[in-house]
């Protein structure tokens, strides 16, 4: 199965905070707001953009819209 | 491997491009502008927003920032 985990970070932080594990959807739902589905159904609205992706090792970094 | 075939699609447009096939990184570079790395190492440089994921499916779905 090709699901990612997606991490969440602060802005100007090294921490990476799982947010969500084996996503199979992301759909934009509104300025950086983006809702998640896992394999499992699972689902989860993000605030924040994409600061990187990297599918094969199943790594999806997003950057929080607040402080 | 995970890689994911990114599709450019125009705005209101259902006819989806095959932009770059086996990608493996998405790296933002600016105001809906996207460097795609394959697992080739091909490069290429996308304008425009993600419309949908589905990862699973390996298909990632950008909108154009043109008309």
């Amino acid at each position: 199965m090709c699901e990612a985990n997606v991490y969440l970070t602060a802005r100007d932080s090294q921490i990476e905070t799982l947010f969500l594990e084996a996503v199979d959807q992301i759909i934009p739902e509104g300025l950086e707001i983006w809702r998640l589905i896992s394999i499992f159904g699972e689902q989860k609205i993000l605030a924040g953009h994409i600061k990187s992706m990297n599918l094969v090792n199943h790594r999806i970094i997003f950057e929080s819209s607040g402080a």
